[in-house]
């Protein structure tokens, strides 16, 4: 119940949005890993807002420093820091938010927990608090390449009403970057961009849906009972701001079949068990079952936006409240690299898991 | 990533569907907590199958024992040992399971993971192992209750694609327990009646979703990070057996809404701040803003079905298999008590963790 | 900070002295463990009292359940339930203890602590709580062997001020089980016998030293900072009733030696890298480095004896007490096996992670 | 199992001797407590090197920043992230190191455990990692007198075979700090500096034992079983580079005693529950009694010393070793503060647990 995840492979994250800087502790990862600050970086840079006119301007250089762990390019196998400065601080950008809670959003409920709150920007609500968890996905990336699992690729799949038609199956990490919005159907990416803008012009902010396939994961990893692989995804991946919902393999339309139509029949490929469809989702009695992981996650539209709201102050008075300046209308292009660095972290912590407790040979 | 669940109040579940027996340590519940074994009983009891030709036939009397942990009526502080007796063990009946893989169970799964399985039921995939989760959930809501936490009322909502209509905020437990489905909705409940009936005949499954409203709980309960209180939440009720998704407040639906039709507005009610709506589901920010916590729950139709399907044997080989005798056609109405239990727990976790971190007065 | 210990391989014991039982759930052992519940037992046997005239003469059978995690005589990867009943529960017997604290005994702190007590006998305080902890520890060594590492092996070196003049290196447990007070020293075994007895005798007690061996303990076990191998010792020792110090290797006597006396000189024996002394006992930067691992545990005198005390009542008058009936004259022979078991508790846990952690090859 | 510390008051370190700097986070300190980095600063400043001509000339600004969780003078209850960075980084110091394994130090255990070594110091064995310490302690103590909790003061009490003569519940920071050895005992402490001083002179190094009181603490704090109050102590001072023995109250001479002359009777001061003597040191049953802990910490002599060693290369040959340049002759006086830190650490991980878990009032 603190800023820490993961059991085997702990990921503990620290910094407020405004303030020295935002970083991570990553401890327990295995020794001699391969690893370069320019791969960590690459991934903060997809993370990065500013990255186009669909995201906040918000402009944060984001240049990581590896403060240790990390000896001659290799792991030591002792915990790896990170560090991240803050460097766009402007305070006065925030004055309004000290003394009137934003609809929405974490400043009443920090303030009703804490008795205080760091008003200078979203504290650890805000989206830079996931600065730590990408640097963190992008060494359990490296590790997990390593032990031959597959790579984890996210796209959107939904912007307001908009939904892609694309397989996602065969999405590749290419596709994803081609377009700004991070949906790999070129078509509906289009529509993305222009809802998006409509949105950002309108000073309002529009939600979606992020799919999730992760390749290549070996039959064995997840617990029987409350460590569930779908578990522990589900507690990953709502643990993100602005998520609101979750589904593994069929979700909640899987609800309406028969058992009948939803059982995936087992059939042999290659010598290997297999399954014919996949409602599963990659994952059976929290599992998993050598078929790809597919996840889906909602992320609600973003809470800062320009259009008056009512709303009360700190005093407890009723008043409105009309953000100004810069706001980011559809966070999902961003939340692409989040999710998977959540998912990667669940599947390396797994992973090392399994390697401890694997049936003697 | 283990059978134990929460942080300080504990909770361990041991057990096989066959074997000695099922249940549960509490760890973690505060001493002088009045606790009486008939309350831990009546839970078991609501969970317990056999109740109506609804559920599956199995014959469990399930009756409770406390080991430890109380004394005269009252907790001792000490962790709360409860023990369940499997009594009604037919290997016999399981035969068939022995070297043939159900399709979407986790005898496969589990093979893979351990090379080892008792194939004597479900193991540790078996709903039996829920017993112990609702015996713990049932000392959580006495906690709860006696720190001012209000009631958690879960239903069924849906079944299949007969839906209920009815306000979750409104729904008592007398309505959810008036009928063997579960559904507070009177119509849709004979419906639903009728369908999972059907299913039964046939010997096929449906799904659905359960709605759960937690009611008064205080603002400040959750985690800013990974921690959040719907993260936790949504790793509770993923790990309930054929869980396949997960939604928070406006969930999926509300993706599809622009940012100022999203937003809940506060307001001021009786002195109090409050939201005009609550398409946040109580949670903002990861933790509770002091408005009703509303989850829907996806279950997948159950996976032992009685019609004939392709499979693989342990072998390796495709085969076919039709699971003989009884099977339970919809696992929904049991599911309500495992739903309650579930947040039950991690509100009662939360409530001690802030009982410890909050503000010095 | 419960009634839990380990990381991946996990302990969780419940009961006090009185009321259904005791037991333990072993969560995290490796599957495919051959386990036979006569060698859980044989282990129980050893910390059983009433075994000769030197301890206490309560009789208790102590006969183990196995419920769950294992199935046809191998361990299934799941947690293993074991129960040990409470039989000889005679609450008249601990009456005086209702409304008297015992002088050095846990009844004062604990009502401090919970402001409720299960004053029938010694609680979650009785050394009867050790009883999950030496079945758990009977299955850790089951996995330590099977993993190539040696016994460990405990001897009482002190009783009172009569030392034991062996070589720890060189004592067997068969010489260990030859004689009852567990000293591999006979000519010190005889008089320690006397010094018991006339202890017990005298209505008073008497305390001492376990030393410890763990042998061939592969070098690298044991972390760098907070959980270093000899860290987890000491509290996995310092948990055990009654202890009062702990000390690994040269202890407080190396306190007195220059550096360059206490240095262990490296040098090659057989191709592989040793040490000339061994004043680090086995471990080096808190990992192990291949030598044997040597343990000295402080127990004080038992806190029951017969002897009149000064001490208050519950109501905070001044009173004395003088204890009826029977007491334990030594705890020393019997905390032999659960020092074993803690020690073997701590030596799994780490070996796990080691296998999890390891550099991949 | 990691470079993490505590339950509810988290700490996690990070950082080598050479590389971009050490650092801790701590996780779980309550908002609203007011906190200057002057505090933290000073208690660094104690635990530097340098400070006389008794430790290692390692010239060490340690300038610590707070990087997170502070805002206007208070903590906001999130993760307080501190970096001090390294300064002193002479890699050419330590190329003897590389491929020669200094006797009894960790660098021949990291190469076996993680086939990989930060050889440009001692990397996390450096007791430059305690830096960490040392700031989060800072912190806990301020959070510890603000819930009442009285002070911790650890001297040195003994160096090689000169012991301190003093009453260790009447020695103040005053007195430790009076003299560059932190011993209370003036007398003594003139002759332990002769004798560092000759050590030092020789190239040799001195080991001794520091003694630790905490004050005021309130009855009730500890767990019964496996976090006993001196259970975790023991973990934290066993967790200090170079620690060999541990013990509370009477330790190992308290074994020499009979129990009518060790138990501590009860007696009634000022309507308050007292003990007579204090032989349990302040703990019974691993619960806090409400007298002043009392412990004690072995420190072996430094492993880095001058004079020529026997030892072996990392290719296997065996060889000898002169280490060359500074080395401290004894790290007793800068043990102090991190001992006071540990202890204060574990003061305030129960003490926030027993605000969880106290008894409802």
């Amino acid at each position: 119940m603190t800023s820490s995840f993961g059991n085997l492979f702990r990921v503990h994250t620290f910094g407020e949005s405004h303030g020295g800087g935002v970083g991570v502790i990553v401890d327990g990862c295995p020794p001699q890993i391969p690893l370069d600050v320019a791969e960590i970086q690459s991934e903060l840079d997809r993370r990065r807002p500013g990255q186009s006119i669909l995201t906040t301007p918000r402009q944060e250089a984001d240049q990581v420093e590896i403060l240790s762990g990390v000896f001659e390019g290799r792991t030591l196998g002792t915990p790896v820091g990170m560090l991240v400065r803050n460097k766009d601080a402007r305070p006065s950008a925030y004055a309004s938010f000290r003394d009137v809670y934003r609809p929405s959003h974490a400043d009443y409920t920090y303030d009703a927990k804490f008795g205080i709150r760091n008003w200078q920007g979203g504290g650890r609500a805000s989206a830079r608090e996931t600065i730590g968890r990408v640097a963190a996905g992008a060494i359990a990336r490296k590790v997990l390449t390593l032990y031959g699992v597959g790579p984890t690729i996210a796209f959107v799949s939904q912007v307001h009403d908009i939904e892609a038609k694309c397989d996602p199956l065969l999405v590749t990490r290419e596709q994803v970057e081609a377009t700004p919005t991070r949906c790999a159907d070129s078509e509906a990416a289009a529509a993305m961009i222009e809802r998006i803008d409509a949105a950002r012009r309108a000073g309002n902010s529009v939600g979606g849906v992020v799919t999730c396939v992760a390749h290549e994961v070996p039959a064995g990893l997840g617990e029987p009972v409350f460590d569930k692989l779908e578990a522990d995804l589900a507690k990953a991946l709502m643990s993100l701001p602005a998520s609101k919902g979750f589904e593994i393999g069929s979700g909640f339309e899987g609800t309406r079949m028969f058992g009948s139509e939803h059982n995936d029949p087992f059939h042999i490929v290659d010598g290997r068990i297999r399954t014919r469809t996949n409602r599963s989702g990659g994952v059976q009695g929290g599992i998993s079952n050598g078929e790809p992981i597919l996840l889906r996650i909602a992320f609600k539209p973003t809470a800062t936006i320009r259009i008056e709201q009512d709303t009360v102050d700190v005093q407890g008075h009723e008043t409105t409240l009309s953000a100004s300046g810069r706001h980011d209308p559809c966070v999902l292009p961003r939340a692409v690299p989040m999710v998977e660095a959540m998912v990667n972290l669940v599947l390396v912590d797994h992973l090392l898991r399994q390697r401890a407790l694997a049936p003697p040979s």
